[in-house]
């Protein structure tokens, strides 16, 4: 079939929109129609030529929501009609990581996921000369249609809106995991989150649901706040604003440190106060953001023999058949938020405006609606 | 009264043997009479004056076991007779920290036992001129009496030899209490150890008893591997005998990383190995050993965003006076081994001998018996 797709034809280039070929869907393989994808800093951060492991031609996209087409052979958990969010984390089930309590790292697909294409080792999608385009995180959501190994997509329940649920996909999960599914926060915790974009707020809310007492956010940008207090902050730090020691502020503020401090910004720097400014004894410091390749983390190591615990987080610990359809849920129930981090609505022809607004720092998310 | 102690006049200089007054116990203080104690690291580093919190003159020692023999106004846990094991960290059980579930850095009398002093701000310990001389890690323990606060004195069963559990004051507790309370391993886990002197030893027994399938030493010396086998060691890698990476090398002789692995060493190169010889997913890692003042460790965190956890431990992460009679008790029971660790035993009068013997590396612990 051919379907239209924004292409990352090479690294620092705008997308180009053009038709692509599709081939269908192999065994265990389902063929999905995107109805919304987010725009993420990750795309970018390929897009960019940033990313050391990144491969051209392809179709970028990782944050989607659509409804299944068709399915390939041997496909029992999906049937046409289904509504899914693609996984850039698998759950198969079956891998020793799957089976194993503490991890969401499925390894089934890992290896041609990250060389683009698909478990067989070849694409789907191609020019209309032939040339392959390669898939992108196994999700490739910027193509108005897509085949996703099964294991790579939560069924979801029919009523959730795509333009909405797709940030499930990756941000929203990611911040909000972080809280629930990797840090396990408890009642009561104070938590210290830096950085206040997307993955901040997600983080707070995810604080808000998980019943922390405090919730102090810290960036450098103070038209940050307003936001960040709408989804359950309790404290705002603006390190400039900060006489001294910013980890001293923070241990002050907190009575002692925070139970729980979330990077979100990657920043080593950062990462490095956020761990400090945990609490002697317990405090977990979580790492979600993604450094500079080749950057390095350091710390004394008598802030982890005083019973700090330093840890990070990918797709915010969830397993992501399991925990995403119930992450949707807690959108539809009204426990989470997501509406107001939906700053722009675009069509596919105009996604690089997308990118665009997230250079200018104008937009918490853009979602390119088909 | 008036008892016999080996004191640390000044930095980088033999203790002296040599009579001193000992004040009786105040309120909630009780005096103890040591019948044995232990030489640990710790003794020689703040008494090499590399130790940056060290002062004198103090009497050092903090692995003993003895025998109360009075106790001051208010003092309800313990009476004369009691046998006791002294305790560097503390266990008040209602401090902020000992009623959290995941600390056992009691707070109570941290403060004053830093300063070398009991909670009241003063010393027992004077020299026959009437010179104040300092306690050292609220213990003393190269004294043949000493006075210590109450809540750092676990009661022990009167039936174990004071000569061997008096380790359980330090060496034993740390290497084990970093395996069975800090990383908490399962049954059937697989583990690395690096540095295979006392503590690491004591690691290696602590997986044993946790029911570890697999339990790597690390050494740089060959002549280590005997003992280490002898207390559970299931293989031994000499990272001079690694042709290329060492990581690598340990990852793959793990399958694919280890679920827990342990620094014993305090060398902050060291420890960055023994994070990334960790599993990606679920791998954690427990620094145990203390660095030179002001080392960092570093990785970058990727390592940490895949999945591995980097912890530290003090004191095994035991509650002295709750946890210390249970290690009294393995040991009596034949859970663990104590007596072919304790390879020499000397009189107070040959003390400096038990650190020459650690000097030259012919020791494993040096029991002084009093």
């Amino acid at each position: 079939m051919r379907t239209r797709a924004a292409v990352a034809l090479e690294a620092g280039k705008p997308l180009e929109v053009m038709e692509v070929n599709l081939e269908g869907p192999k065994a265990g393989e389902v063929l999905v129609e995107i109805k919304a994808t987010g725009i993420c800093h990750t795309d970018e951060f390929t897009l960019s030529g940033a990313d050391p492991e990144g491969l051209f031609p392809a179709i970028l996209g990782h944050e989607g929501a659509g409804v299944v087409l068709e399915v390939g052979p041997g496909v029992t958990s999906l049937k046409p009609g289904d509504h899914v969010i693609p996984l850039y984390t698998a759950e198969c089930r079956e891998c020793e990581y799957c089976l194993h309590p503490k991890t969401n790292l499925c390894q089934k697909v890992r290896a041609t996921q990250g060389q683009g294409v698909m478990p067989d080792g070849t694409s789907r999608f191609s020019m209309l000369d032939g040339t392959p385009i390669l898939h992108y995180m196994g999700c490739s959501t910027f193509s108005n249609h897509t085949v996703l190994p099964e294991i790579s997509l939560a069924k979801i329940r029919p009523d959730a809106p795509f333009d909405k649920v797709c940030y499930i996909g990756c941000g929203v999960t990611t911040g909000i995991g972080a809280v629930i599914y990797t840090a396990k926060v408890e009642i009561g915790s104070r938590a210290i989150v830096f950085g206040l974009g997307g993955i901040g707020l997600n983080v707070i809310q995810g604080l808000r649901l998980a019943g922390a007492d405090q919730i102090v956010g810290v960036d450098l940008n103070n038209d940050k706040k307003p936001m960040a207090e709408k989804f359950g902050m309790t404290d705002f730090v603006n390190p400039n604003d900060v006489d001294g020691d910013l980890v001293g502020h923070l241990v002050e503020l907190t009575g002692g440190g925070a139970d729980y401090t979330f990077d979100a910004t990657g920043n080593v720097n950062v990462m490095r106060a956020a761990l400090e400014s945990a609490h002697k004894g317990w405090g977990e410091s979580i790492i979600i953001g993604v450094a500079p390749a080749g950057a390095e983390i350091s710390t004394r190591p008598f802030q982890l023999v005083t019973g700090r615990v330093w840890r990070g987080t990918a797709f915010g610990g969830a397993r992501g058949r399991t925990d995403v359809p119930q992450i949707v849920d807690w959108y539809m129930d009204g426990k989470i938020e997501i509406d107001p981090m939906i700053t722009h609505t675009l069509s596919l022809d105009d996604i690089n405006k997308g990118f665009d607004l997230m250079h200018q720092g104008k937009s918490i998310r853009s979602v390119v609606v088909y």
